[in-house]
């Protein structure tokens, strides 16, 4: 199986209203509620994928209630989140029907305790034998102590499992410098951690700071990778409108799976962008459009070279 | 005890934001949570003021827990909420930290099945037996008839309990019909019931159309009451500022517990303009300030007079 990571989940509320107008009052028309957080969302492409997923991290309180009992709904994910006293955060994105712009509320994550992320170290140790490979993703909560993915990174390469590491700010600093094998920036995240807003430089350089290999999502223009074994950039065909949310944990989970099912890299980052893509594309956010990712699979572009052997 | 009946329960989430800005992200500093809806308001306040209150109507899915939980720890009130299989709505009030204006988000009711329905109305008529008075608050959620207020108006009649009436469109139109004891429309509702915007003519023909007594709530300019026993307005020393939010619902359980102890009505509406101007003037919205509310009580000024006997 594959393991994600999600320290700090969430449960994901989208709310329909008219037209969100400051200091009025608004009936919500729908609610639509998931499971959330990166990892949890990189589970569920991987296991449209075909892939059996175990998610990992913390959950507590009602909504935590919540996010687990919608989890156990997911064909091809098993749950091993870690409970907490503290309640698993929401996220409210509030959608305006006329124009499908969105208005995002982020509550702040839960506090952990020291016993908890202690109690969560133990269940990751536990749960990696197992594993096939390891994405680690998302922002911590209060309470875990800024290392943690340093530290998760290298318990993952002593037990010789495949590390990706998605995060930001000094957690992706300090995790960089344990050496996981794939991290998957987005330009600004690439730009913070390496001071450069020269993505081929940036790429690059995060490989210098202990990256195996470095993989940057360009927004609409693709992805970018600096690897041991070459340099590449995927361009999808055109432009696609709609809806980003998620777009770059679907890049993840096609970057996991080629890595599993060692897929030359040209290879994987044609699936990364194509399912990236097809997920700017689907009507609901973080969903993949399955029609539309086998269509991309074979309009992706990748232009490098293979490093000298 | 007395009986307040709350058909469309919320949970009541308010975020604290730097400022609202539609169609960007925002993190949210600060996250409180407390069972609402107005039967709920009115319940807090009058344990608030010493008085047993019992507290029905629906509760569901993960949110109706958390209310429950949280009423759990409200001396003095005793929860009696019937289970249903959808999930109590949440409203989520916005708060900007720099201007304090406040955007309001509120989901739907959950639908309440027939038999669900049933059930309220056998849970309501063997509460009745031990109530001293009941209040009927807020709006019906999908599936209750909209007949539903005409009906419980009816039995507690029946069981010679007093009942107090407090919503707004057509449930307030069918239910005044039903000849209630009191009704407490704001301005807006009393317009829309009678078709008058003079408050006075539209009290005296609210009493026409069935109910005992009308206290009209005029927001800062205070209580108009007509009764059977005369007519009288009651007003704060000045208007108080702050967020207005459970006004109303301090007003009903002034009112509540003025009737069940037997005051005269200008003390009634002392009380009740006292508790609502306190609500307005306490930080948290739909608490009052104790203090505020003692010295308000020496301020209220009430003027009108008794009928001839």
């Amino acid at each position: 199986m594959i393991l994600t990571v999600t320290l700090n989940t969430a449960l994901d509320i989208t709310y329909r209203v008219r037209s969100l107008r400051p200091h009025t009052s608004h009936r919500v028309s729908e609610v639509t509620e998931r499971p959330g957080g990166k990892g949890v969302n990189v589970a569920r492409v991987l296991a449209a994928l075909g892939h059996e997923v175990t998610v990992t991290g913390f959950t507590g309180g009602a909504t935590g209630r919540v996010v687990q009992e919608r989890l156990a709904s997911v064909p091809g994910v098993v749950d091993a989140l870690v409970p907490i006293t503290c309640a698993t955060r929401r996220t409210i994105a509030v959608v305006d029907d006329r124009s499908g712009d969105t208005t995002q509320l982020n509550e702040p994550g839960p506090t952990v305790t020291p016993a908890e992320w202690s109690a969560f170290q133990e269940a990751y140790e536990a749960l990696l034998p197992t594993a096939s490979a390891v994405a680690l993703c998302g922002s911590l909560p209060p309470g875990v102590p800024v290392g943690a993915y340093a530290g998760l990174v290298r318990t993952a390469r002593s037990a010789g499992i495949p590390v990706l590491l998605d995060t930001s700010g000094e957690p992706l600093r300090r995790g960089v410098a344990a050496r996981p094998d794939l991290i998957k920036p987005n330009t600004d995240e690439l730009a913070e951690l390496t001071g450069s807003h020269d993505p081929v430089r940036a790429t690059q350089d995060a490989r210098r700071r202990g990256a195996g290999a470095v993989v940057a999502s360009l927004g609409r223009e693709g992805l970018l990778a600096a690897t041991r074994d070459g340099r590449w950039r995927a361009t999808p065909p055109a432009p696609v409108h709609g809806n980003p949310t998620g777009a770059g944990d679907s890049a993840v989970a096609g970057l996991l799976s080629g890595l599993i099912e060692h897929l030359p890299w040209p290879d994987r980052l044609t699936r990364a962008t194509a399912l990236s893509a097809a997920t700017v594309a689907a009507p609901v956010a973080g969903e993949f459009d399955q029609g539309a990712y086998e269509e991309l699979l074979g309009q992706v572009v990748v232009s490098g070279e293979a490093s000298a052997a």
